[in-house]
């Protein structure tokens, strides 16, 4: 069985972080090995661009500029972590990727879909994550469980139609793509754990 | 008559301050107001930008991501900087601009003219300099006054033929753009002063 590249996408307040930590505990379970990344992020230069596209600065942000940070620091996460992973049988599960930056600077930034598929073609190439976990929640909640964490960054500061737009861009490229699994993730968290648990298991009976 | 945006490129080491010099003497002498740009670079972003990519890391730097973070920087530049002056009839004087990542990471490090062109249409829009002058050097020449200067940075430690690769590639698109006009910068400066300075009034008296 060739190694499979597993990513959990969804707002600020979905939920990724447990949902991460019981997909991980599910591949422990089938004596999977893999690692774990984030986006934007998961090398010393990603990391150095994470921290660069979520600050605050004094001047504002282009939209094209905020895109193309996000699609370096993917990049170089690509070349130097998960395609070395996936060539050596080593499973990824991605907190965030390609389809963030299509749900918010797609459809929060506005930026044409043209434009995200040039970009994704150039840095992707051949590589499509095998099941996309998408965490599907009401920006209204989500942000206000994310706001009980603390301070916000930059891009978690924008105005809530920013996030509508963003989940409606998730819901719209989910809809045309099996390998992405919606989980309702405003229901109760034994629901949602459930959910999750099914997702990945049906996924892994499936191979 | 509208300001027009003037690029000064070439290699390290072919003389690019003080054609910039001259430049800004002759708008100067002209009374044309003007700004200077520099990429990667040119807001606090963008400078930030720079200061990453030049930088050695401890991980090998992707050409995707290197090629994503310069037009990440100009994206910034372009937005906050280019297009505002033009817009209030202000000339720009650009060290360096698209030719640049087209001779270098097209050239140098051989990402293919797909490539680049879809990312040249998605930052620069309509933006096309009006005149650029492309200071041509042997780059045994220009790296040997280069590395006069002082050190290196990760780019200009690249082997000789990345920089061989660089020069043909902004010969072969300079062959084809006649906005781009080629100075021969291995003639004694005098002469090199004069064809900077021709160019410079014939494309004023153009006007």
């Amino acid at each position: 069985m060739t190694a499979k590249f597993i990513v959990i996408e969804g707002l600020e307040g979905a939920g990724k972080s447990t949902a991460i930590a019981l997909c991980q505990q599910v591949l422990t379970q089938h004596q999977i090995e893999f690692i774990n990344t984030r986006e934007p992020g998961g090398t010393p230069l990603a990391e150095s661009l994470r921290t660069l596209i979520k600050a605050s600065h004094e001047e504002k942000v282009s939209p094209e500029a905020e895109l193309l940070i996000m699609y370096a620091a993917r990049a170089q996460l690509i070349h130097n972590v998960i395609n070395p992973a996936l060539a050596n049988d080593v499973w990824v599960v991605g907190d965030r990727h390609d389809l963030s930056s299509r749900a918010y600077q797609g459809g929060g930034r506005q930026i044409d879909d043209a434009t995200l598929a040039a970009l994704s073609k150039i840095v992707l190439k051949d590589l499509k994550p095998d099941l996309t976990l998408y965490l599907d929640i009401d920006p209204k909640i989500g942000l206000a469980r994310a706001a009980g964490r603390g301070e916000l960054d930059r891009i978690e500061q924008e105005q809530l139609s920013f996030f509508q737009r963003s989940r409606a861009k998730y819901l719209e490229i989910a809809e045309q793509d099996p390998s992405i699994k919606v989980i309702d993730a405003a229901q109760g968290i034994e629901h949602v754990h459930r959910d999750i648990q099914a997702a990945l298991e049906q996924f892994l009976q499936g191979l």
